[in-house]
């Protein structure tokens, strides 16, 4: 894999009928690019990527950002199968995906400045939005397409995807009432994520809808993990007037909340009913199961990089979508973890 | 963060005169240097890497493979503490990790040969290796420098750190054989690991050791996921001869076990005792704990990245341990999820 010197080589051509026929000049046999090009796809041969960005401007590279301590914890399960989606995009216009992660320690802003300045991808996908987000304004003005994976409440007309945290939380409210459940508690992260304020926002639409008044006391914040659920099946374990359910934005939060209820002798669905976020291949295997809500993380991915490259001025006549803003759904899969209020024991006791 | 002209108009200096002070040329001012130094670190001024990277030959990026579908499922919780540790030591020299995803679709070999012809990383650190692993080969070839998370069977003297899957699978089956236990299974990955391998042989040697006839019908192989945990429950419960003990390369797999054993009535460490590979978040959250092995994710990735250092010319004078191959260690973390074989209930019956 040396490049053209290399394939020049494999074909018994010069370097410079290989760079002809490559570069599709006219004075070439066409038999001869046809079987160059036969063999540079089958050598995976791919044009130096320094001297090509140079003169095109271009990385063929799109970049997505995470963080290593990613406050919402999804780096678990999460990423994997979005990246092979937007993989699969990228794949079919030969840009390839790089992950950037962004140390726990490091500012994500400073972070995305250094990656900008470097110009090492053409377009980049942002997650772990902020409720105000610097890279958002950071990456307007310097001209770089990107998308984000989560809304912010920075202005500005650009795209992103987001799943649906506040229509989750209204209907597992309305589900949980339906159930007899007046007093419904919300587990919530602990840092500045937008994604909270639009999970609390649902549960609040919801409460008010069904005439029940907010109680702050019922708002749990906790770091988005095991010891986070651990946390919060502690703290209503010591709760005066405890609630009789609670919703998760977050499925390791299910984890260690049955921990610290299996603790105390308590079942979940029986003692308090849960209704977790997302679905992941742990949910199945608790037991009870969670009531919890699905999506294709996959085809996640698939719109992500659609829409990014229908951002991009080179791509977007294939993807003539515009600025896509777009909360993606989530399906409703009815577990054990949640049951009918009455059934709810006293555990003050 | 337009790079240096930015950079320049920020200053009030001219491009040619921050230029200069950039590039520590000796008619530059020294406080004005100084000045541009402090700037260009306040603003994140890196430069336009494009260009320097044709000028020097160098990306001042690491590439970190990983796989989309990792046979090993390690892409769970394990990479991010990794990634972290690794950046942690690049960042003393101004390089940034970049992670590189390769589909599950699509062949890692030929996928690593398009990296290297981009030249899109000065280094790289493997991970997933096979027994017979062709990208080493590819690696050697193209002079890139890289380390490989796991070892391989493949020749050459090139540089690794790999998790000590042989002692461990070791000492699993010796604390079980001192309980009592004769009759041990081993879960084994699906595909081509070579950790499979390397387990394998700890398990063999610790029988031989203990005098235990290898039984070829207590290698249970399945995927390195929940499900496949809960495949291998299946397979021992309908076993004619099923084991009292189990050993698990990999932690998600007990997760599946558990809710096999749970759906049938038995508990793990009195029906079947259970030993796991690495402790994890969730292992510390299932009833009964699971005994495992400890590590600390950062400090191997901080020891990936000094290795890989070493291995590059720039930088090996900083790094003077020559080529390393190291197996990590780990720590027994005692649970309750196994226990004496006499404890064990015929759970044909």
């Amino acid at each position: 894999m040396r490049g053209i010197k290399h394939l020049a080589e494999h074909l018994g051509l010069s370097i410079g009928t290989v760079s002809r026929a490559l570069n599709a000049k006219p004075d070439v046999n066409p038999e001869t690019r046809k079987r160059v090009l036969a063999a540079a796809s089958a050598l995976g041969y791919v044009p130096n990527q320094s001297g090509r960005s140079l003169r095109q401007g271009a990385t063929n590279s799109v970049g997505f950002m995470i963080e290593a301590g990613d406050p919402s914890g999804n780096s678990d399960t999460f990423f994997m199968p979005v990246f092979d989606g937007v993989q699969q995009v990228l794949s079919r216009h030969h840009l390839d995906l790089v992950v950037l992660p962004c140390s726990a320690g490091e500012d994500p802003a400073q972070y995305l400045a250094r990656t900008v300045a470097r110009r090492q991808v053409d377009a980049l996908i942002l997650s772990a939005t902020r409720r105000q987000d610097d890279r958002i304004a950071l990456l307007s003005k310097a001209r770089l397409p990107f998308i984000a994976l989560g809304r912010s409440e920075t202005a500005g007309n650009y795209p992103w995807i987001d799943l649906d945290f506040e229509g989750v939380a209204t209907r597992s409210v309305a589900r949980l009432v339906a159930a007899g459940h007046r007093r419904i508690a919300v587990a919530l992260p602990s840092k500045d994520l937008n994604l909270g304020f639009v999970y609390l926002k649902g549960y609040r639409a919801a409460l008010e809808k069904h005439d029940i008044a907010f109680d702050p006391s019922l708002v749990l914040r906790a770091a988005s993990s095991e010891q986070g659920g651990y946390q919060i099946g502690h703290e209503i374990l010591s709760m005066a007037n405890p609630p009789t359910a609670i919703i998760l934005h977050y499925e390791l939060l299910a984890i260690g909340l049955y921990s610290r209820l299996h603790d105390a002798g308590l079942v979940p669905g029986n003692d308090l009913s849960i209704i977790s976020f997302r679905e992941s291949p742990i949910s199945r295997f608790l037991s009870p199961r969670l009531t919890c809500f699905r999506l294709s993380l996959r085809e996640l991915g698939v719109a992500l990089g659609e829409a990014l490259l229908a951002s991009m001025p080179k791509y977007a006549e294939h993807y003539p979508q515009g600025v896509v803003q777009r909360v993606w759904p989530m399906e409703m899969v009815v577990g054990e973890s949640d049951g009918p209020a009455a059934a709810a024991s006293d555990y003050r006791s």
